[in-house]
């Protein structure tokens, strides 16, 4: 549960972004940022003014929003006609989160609100909610230790000759007997993700939709992701790239698992992989620009001669090797060109070093990280080895 | 994989329904929605003129698009300032879906495409998809066979002291094992369901967000739907709601288990959704009205003095007693107050007559059927009885 201080200290961040843009409130009405405000995931809009209380307006369940929520005040959502009178009349630029609203659902708030003007909301939201709060940071070491402790059950039930599928149902079955949610939400309106990726040998290295180094062949071409009917043989790689739900909170990570023997371009492809984890993470302090680290982790990638290989099947390789979890999968700040902010404490990010050789196989690490002054943070801590059986 | 005549059906319906309309193209943007009409679900977004052939715009990844699109042309998606000579000149008036288009991408295609009018496509996209073809029923029928092979197994696992989430992990783990693919596509912007609920005797009368009879107490409060950690005991009505997917398309069913016996006021609940079930299928059939016979649901409920359980616990009563499935969970049509269109045949609805008392647990039925000439055929073919252990 929330507590009503972590509750506070994230709307005073908000509020403060809010006063620094100029505007007047936030109508916060996408789930998960109405959760990471109130505590409670429940259909409703959260109203933060930039001054004063914010105001949970629940459409259902208002009993459990109460329940659940950190706020004083939880509301039913108001009759259309009323529903203006609710916002402060002095409130004219509000902000809403353009990058998951649909249109159909901001018409409706702009017929509920005459005479207001609405602006961007996406950049502050996700700016704010990529830094980890200690709270929170204590939360995601939970998630890492649960995660790891399902991988290290993996050499028990790994068997050459099951299918890549059988390999997924396993893991996933136990991710859920330690209280994983499974409910791995994106933000960015065309991805989607269930759960993670058991692939092995060259089903690890079907193209796809996925913004991702490996996306799998899956089961079918409506749902072109992840694990496949094919089965796993002894010299495949096998790729488990998992992410862990757990009291809402992702973390992301890629073992390596073989039985018997790599190919030696594979094993050597690996090993590059774990220099640029440890480069990156070196480096993985205040101040280190985004954009910056991609650029170095795609030298060492070309210093290798693997740079084709690099996140993906040579020509549709993914242009980014790390990216921010949390509450969603999708957070800021991402390791890539163009972005050149600064990291900041507290941000956590996964780190993905990956190569993929069409024909053989895909290979690379995994981990969650936070930004530290002494550079990244383990949050997925156990050992990165290739293991072999 | 989507054969060329099967895509020609359903690109020559929409654009009768666009001419119609007296629009002069689709722009469809919804992975789902591209996924109906093309037969990929890659990272594209599909251009359907109202006369003429169709057009594939792929961002990741083509190759695969282009292996599985049932269109002879898939491109690769054009660089902006080239974006607007793709389509004729002539297509002033353009259908998007605005359900589901985020703002943020709605004003980069009015930025790409100056000049030219947008107007909701949403009801039209709905509309058409809620009627299935020969080969999609032929599809759901499969996903029906293997969801129902599933609950076949549950005897073999279901125990007494078992967690919910360890009956959820057993179940989840075999529909993966045979074929499941996970993605339970939601339509609605404030949705989202984990594959489905295994819930038992209290556990199963929380109230919450989800636009159903049964919610589940869920893992935590940022995840609260579905199994949770309380054990499952003798006399507890276990109450199993899944939905399968293979191949892309969706199932929805539910089955009641208890280990030894049930409370009689539940058993005779029980018998009253059945009533209701079968009262509704009888009548499933093309030019019934939706809302009438949502109504006559309720009227059944209400002479049973159950209408203060009925699809919810008191105060949170769902406003539906069945709903489209098919790519998506909530397809059209819905039966529901506000509903006055009438069935057509190929149709599929999920129709879940269920009760909830708080203290006792949730009872009911749920089946997938497809609207006939003869009334429902049923999709989840398997046995209604309670299945007691």
């Amino acid at each position: 549960m929330l507590s009503r201080e972590e509750s506070a200290g994230r709307v005073a961040r908000l509020q403060q972004k809010l006063s620094d843009g100029g505007l007047d409130g936030a109508l916060l009405v996408h789930p998960i940022d109405v959760y990471y405000f109130s505590g409670t995931r429940q259909n409703a809009v959260l109203w933060v003014p930039t001054l004063g209380a914010p105001l949970l307006l629940v459409r259902k369940s208002l009993v459990r929003a109460q329940q659940e929520s950190s706020f004083a005040e939880a509301r039913p959502f108001p009759p259309s006609k009323e529903f203006s009178a609710v916002l402060p009349k002095q409130a004219q630029k509000i902000g809403l989160t353009f990058d998951v609203l649909p249109v159909a659902q901001y018409n409706f708030f702009v017929k509920l609100l005459p005479g207001r003007e609405f602006v961007d909301l996406s950049a502050i939201n996700r700016e704010l909610r990529a830094v980890k709060s200690d709270w929170e940071l204590a939360l995601m070491r939970q998630s890492g230790a649960k995660l790891c402790s399902v991988y290290e059950q993996v050499p028990s039930f790994l068997k050459a000759g099951m299918r890549e599928i059988d390999l997924a149902a396993e893991f996933e079955s136990r991710m859920r007997q330690s209280g994983g949610e499974g409910y791995v939400r994106m933000r960015a309106f065309n991805q989607e993700l269930f759960i993670g990726l058991a692939v092995a040998g060259d089903g690890a290295c079907a193209p796809g939709f996925f913004d991702g180094a490996v996306t799998g062949q899956g089961l079918s071409p409506a749902s072109p992701h992840g694990a496949s009917a094919r089965r796993i043989e002894a010299g495949m790689p096998v790729l488990l790239d998992y992410v862990g739900v757990f009291n809402g909170y992702l973390v992301d990570m890629t073992r390596m698992f073989v039985i018997g023997t790599l190919d030696s371009r594979l094993q050597r492809a690996f090993d590059v992989s774990l220099a640029i984890q440890q480069h990156l993470v070196a480096n993985l302090k205040p101040g280190s620009i985004c954009a910056e680290l991609f650029a170095q982790a795609q030298v060492m990638a070309e210093a290798a001669d693997l740079v084709g290989h690099f996140m993906g099947p040579p020509g549709e390789n993914a242009k980014f090797v790390g990216h921010g979890v949390g509450l969603e999968l999708d957070e800021f700040p991402v390791l890539a060109q163009g972005f050149n902010m600064p990291l900041i404490a507290g941000q956590t990010i996964a780190i993905e070093p990956k190569f993929v050789f069409p024909g053989l196989g895909a290979i690379g690490i995994e981990n969650t990280w936070a930004v530290t002054e002494k550079g990244g943070e383990k949050i997925t801590n156990m050992p990165d080895a290739l293991i072999r059986l």
